[in-house]
């Protein structure tokens, strides 16, 4: 999507470590045109799927995801993510392991609002491990619900997620798939291919 | 605002304790069309205030705030929560304190993104105590940048954050203000009088 790739090659921040810091206009400051434009494109790339319902995962997923929500006309539910598991009734919950800062967390999500009969789109930010997207799909599961497919901001393309969850049969849409980020330089991969 | 109060009646679920539960429509499951209209009515409130930058809090607040993002035409900052103050450089941070929970939790935005000059609408969900606004507040003089005003989906009128706000002279402008939960029954201030 090349309004995204511009706003990552203008504004985007490579750090040490592989790091894209995208806090100018993603995971902190928003920019809400950008985000109106990602949730055209995720209901573009999605349209024909009878989607029902939109899951992300609190905070960074929820901007593009009410954007999605629009262009399509579905409500949207956010996962929560939670520090420790506490017996409570009426969620569904899923572990998710953060390689980066090797913990896991508990997202969740009350039963209330996905079952049996709707068609899942799960959005977020970003796709590097996988395992946040693994997690999300996981409560859809749960829920008795179809997962139509995963819509992403940005994938790290040189990190396994995204191989491993189309690996898995899932549609996997990301708006910008970020190959390298060696020297400091952002290499995105060419449109329309989703192999190295 | 009438399609608000509505959803809130419709929708809303009122607990023991003064709870009011909104999950359906606004902090879990999000309708995206009642985000809009709410993002339309706070840019009607607040025209002509000169409005640069909106501030908020994740998760609850940022589906409103992006909503009057689009409507204002300005980047949506939300400030983050952390469990516990660490030494972060380029940082604002202020300590909210929570009556429900009874702990202080620190919320922080990067130095980067609000300046002197910038004029700073605050949104967050909900309104009661008012440590969480005052907290956003104390963030934005921080900056050195000018507070145009509060903009609050639901104010709990009952509990005394709405009057201390406004006491200190800051606008503050609530799309639904909620008297009593008595019996419950929603009871809504009429427009237009933020007296009872």
């Amino acid at each position: 999507m090349e309004a995204l790739h511009q706003k990552i090659l203008e504004h985007g921040r490579v750090l040490p470590g592989n790091v894209l810091k995208v806090d100018a206009f993603l995971n902190h400051q928003i920019d809400p045109f950008l985000m109106q434009e990602i949730g055209k494109e995720f209901a573009e790339r999605f349209k024909g799927a009878g989607i029902s319902k939109i899951l992300t995962l609190e905070s960074s997923g929820i901007a593009p995801s009410i954007m999605a929500g629009i262009a399509l006309q579905v409500p949207v539910i956010f996962a929560r993510k939670r520090k420790s598991l506490t017996l409570v009734n009426n969620l569904y919950t899923s572990t998710v392991y953060s390689y980066t800062k090797q913990t896991s967390n508990d997202i969740s999500i009350s039963k209330d609002y996905i079952s049996e009969g709707d068609v899942v789109l799960v959005i977020d930010d970003f796709l590097a491990n996988g395992q946040a997207a693994l997690g999300l799909v996981d409560l859809v599961h749960q829920t008795g619900a179809d997962v139509a497919g995963i819509g992403i901001v940005i994938e790290k393309g040189f990190q396994e997620g995204g191989q491993m969850l189309r690996d898995k049969g899932f549609t996997v849409e990301s708006l910008a798939i970020v190959d390298s980020l060696e020297d400091g330089q952002v290499t995105f991969r060419e449109e329309g291919t989703n192999v190295l």
